[in-house]
């Protein structure tokens, strides 16, 4: 068995492969520029910790470990295009760089040959990993479109916040691990505490990030510190605080919204705290990823085999108390 | 066995079922609406008129039919946003209805459905119609991008437009055969006849349309007549008539192509005559109907059993002499 850097290694050495044909290199020049940009392959890493959870690895693993990479990068393609975002891990978007038209169809063909990988599967297992891969695609697109809808949505509740960010961010974790399972001859059972590790660490891990767009700090964290504030991004934060402020607190934080003042993140900020939600966000960050724990914990499999995914989700999530 | 018009009417009726779930709204909604737009539905029912060829229709052949139909209008939908192209069957795009983002998605997401249906085809055939589908779905996504590339690229040869109508247009119709025939049981052979049977048809079927954009009855052509010219296409007539032209027809042609004047399409028109290539069109488009032909009379079924295809090539490409 292997930890999560080693798998990583392992996988970035092999992803680093030609995924497409060069021809016509307008198509594929801005599919492979943007996997050149790289990333954490934290989801493939998951797939193959998760199948060799049960055995010795299975070597279609590496091909499901490949489809979900491309998938995520076609979402990530996409996702750019439809927030008109400039800049991705630093670098030009692949639409800024290439032009919007030659970015969606990167996008479309990505996924196209991750299903391809998918297809190199042996038939045993075939038919149930690409239902999975689906299910997890649609309620991709279906967190991407009602994040799109929270930006003109006046009142966006917890619940809906959760559902979404169950949709846009975890089920693809989630999924890449029950992939992984799969294809490591897990039951039902197993599948699905594997699922829900993934889900709840998804959950926690947004829960992280939010609170340090707010409270990080600016040195450690890679992105501007306040960013979603000034983009009156809903958020784990915002939510709560507008559930919990008192009248005052909330027409401040609405009237803040409305501008653009010079002091708009450290007033925010200052209610945040006042209003407690800083401590909240930890506190729901340890109840997502104790619910994690446990859903790995209660994988029939010899403790000692599942180390290396707590060792995992502890890096991920860090701990503060 | 059944009619195209048999089959068409049943396709019909089956693919006017709910493909989507209701929620989010703004995600399936205009995946709904693109699809009540219609079509001829022609690439489904080559699929199933494929299947039956052989034998009793597999069932599973209507779910292959759905999941073609469905890539075909992800490409539809895409296309529109690239092309930014305001109407398609008279009625506003779906980018133009909801939004680029929302067109983008709903493409995005219609795609996976499709996929969705092929995976509940029996594992017999699985794995080989998904080879055929992604083969195709990335020559289409190529054929695409050529075809982008064309509108900034000053000569365009004979060969390259073949290449790019034969991605963008004929492989999606040649894999819906051969799909149908994989799960008719056919054999690499009779799959490649019935392959090469809608490539060539395509093709015959791309003449006829480029053809009849420049020289079709104005009352009996669907679209305007001399769009094509008007929007300087690349078409099978203007790359002949360059080919053809003498010097001053060449300058003309392309001193036409930089203006806009009122009289543009008749000018070219003029030219067009005047080098035969409306001749050599409808020679070319009876080349590639009779190739097509072959191909049909090579597959090894009982003659009887290839009528309704023939009679549909016939009723597709219209024969003029």
């Amino acid at each position: 068995m292997h930890s999560f850097e080693e798998l990583s290694k392992e996988f970035a050495s092999r992803f680093s492969t030609k995924h497409f044909p060069s021809q016509p290199v307008n198509l594929y020049g801005p599919a492979d520029y943007f996997l050149s940009l790289g990333g954490k392959r934290i989801r493939p890493v998951l797939c193959l910790m998760a199948n060799e959870l049960f055995d010795e690895m299975n070597p279609d693993a590496w091909y499901a470990a490949n489809a979900i990479e491309l998938f995520h990068n076609f979402t990530l393609i996409h996702d750019d295009i439809m927030d008109k975002a400039p800049l991705r891990r630093g670098m030009q978007t692949v639409h800024e760089k290439y032009g919007m038209a030659s970015a969606l169809l990167a996008g479309d063909v990505m996924l196209v040959v991750a299903y391809d990988y998918l297809n190199r599967a042996d038939a045993t297992y075939l038919q149930k990993i690409v239902k999975v891969f689906n299910q997890i695609a649609k309620e991709v697109c279906e967190g991407q479109q009602i994040d799109m809808d929270f930006e003109t949505k006046e009142n966006v509740t917890m619940d809906e916040y959760l559902h979404m960010i169950k949709l846009k961010t975890s089920v693809l974790l989630a999924g890449s691990l029950q992939i992984g399972s799969i294809l490591g001859g897990a039951g039902d059972g197993n599948q699905q505490h594997l699922y829900e590790f993934g889900k709840n660490l998804g959950l926690a891990f947004q829960v992280q990030d939010d609170y340090l767009d707010a409270f990080g700090d600016p040195k450690k964290f890679g992105k501007q510190v306040g960013g979603d504030i000034l983009a009156n991004k809903k958020t784990f934060l915002l939510i709560r605080a507008l559930e919990v402020a008192n009248d005052v607190q909330k027409k401040e934080i609405k009237d803040l919204m409305q501008s653009n003042t010079e002091h708009k993140v450290e007033r925010i900020l200052s209610i945040f705290k006042s209003c407690g939600v800083d401590a909240w966000a930890n506190q729901l960050k340890e109840k997502f990823l104790e619910e994690s724990l446990k859903q790995l914990d209660d994988v029939a499999v010899l403790s000692s085999r599942k180390k290396h995914l707590m060792d995992l989700a502890g890096a991920l999530i860090q701990r503060e108390y």
